[in-house]
């Protein structure tokens, strides 16, 4: 999996251990990581920990990746207010690239329309506005469809990575 | 690597990237992992993250865990003065058994008396008194030495964790 490159969409006051542990998986792996948010440099998670986007959303090519990872927090609130983030979403539904959201990340997802008819989890308070969108909710560690995985908190993380490698090994053919 | 299981002491003003990423990642491969601490139930880590205790110090059997992980954060500072904390760590380098130190995790096997002529890293300020025991400290983002893997922040956590699971995939004959 060395080879491949994903994305990381997030901003001010992310989940911390939402971003940086599958973050850390993914370096672990070998895997390219490029994050992008409304600004270059650094941002603050909601537990003081610092990221470092490498990209405004701008400045991003969705093409260039092969997956997509919505971490939760208050970032997504501020995400989906971006027309170029929803693009973005988009490009990875249309293209059939797996798509990794937790929490309040499917929050962009909502906005961006990709949700009608798919099978996902989410923070508790999202369930609500994604049913309205069209999603089918269950509320479960973690839930797959295709390449779309979803899960509710930090304590699902182990679930939802084990679910995310499973797909990204099958990406690659390993 | 299922049927392992691994233990985590750790205490109040934990680094807590430095316990929940392991943590998660050994759930994230089927590994049973147990906290011990100065008390049973949660504590707090620096960034305000909770972590709760299964077991007290002085209720840990050493012999029932295939490895010993010690975070960082303020943490190793209490547990170095708690004789069972040590004792506990004696056992695993007595038996041959993985043992996992990051950032300051290494000030208990300083108080432990077990890292003369050992090749370790840790965090910069840990540095004197780790070479005072008599370690040969190099900076590095891990440094492994037989089952000793060492690292020094959070941002080698990939690292750390790509050299933990070569470890515990020999261990396992996987």
């Amino acid at each position: 999996m060395g080879k491949m490159k994903g994305l990381v969409l997030s901003a001010e006051n992310f989940e911390d251990l939402e971003l940086f542990v599958p973050y850390y998986r993914f370096l672990e792996e070998g895997i390219q990581v490029e994050i992008a948010s409304l600004e270059k440099g650094e941002f603050t998670g909601k537990h003081g920990y610092r990221a470092k986007a490498d990209k405004r959303l701008d400045q991003v090519r969705p093409e260039d990746y092969r997956f997509l990872l919505l971490p939760g927090g208050r970032a997504p609130q501020a995400l989906r207010k971006e027309e170029k983030a929803l693009e973005i979403a988009r490009h990875f539904f249309e293209k059939g690239k797996p798509v990794f959201a937790i929490c309040h990340g499917p929050q962009i997802l909502v906005s961006a329309g990709l949700l009608k008819g798919r099978r996902v989890t989410c923070y508790r308070s999202v369930a609500p506005e994604v049913r309205k969108a069209g999603a089918i909710y269950e509320d479960k560690e973690v839930v797959v469809d295709g390449k779309l995985v979803t899960s509710r908190v930090p304590e699902d993380l182990p679930a939802f990575l084990k679910e995310i490698f499973k797909i990204l090994k099958k990406e690659t053919g390993k």
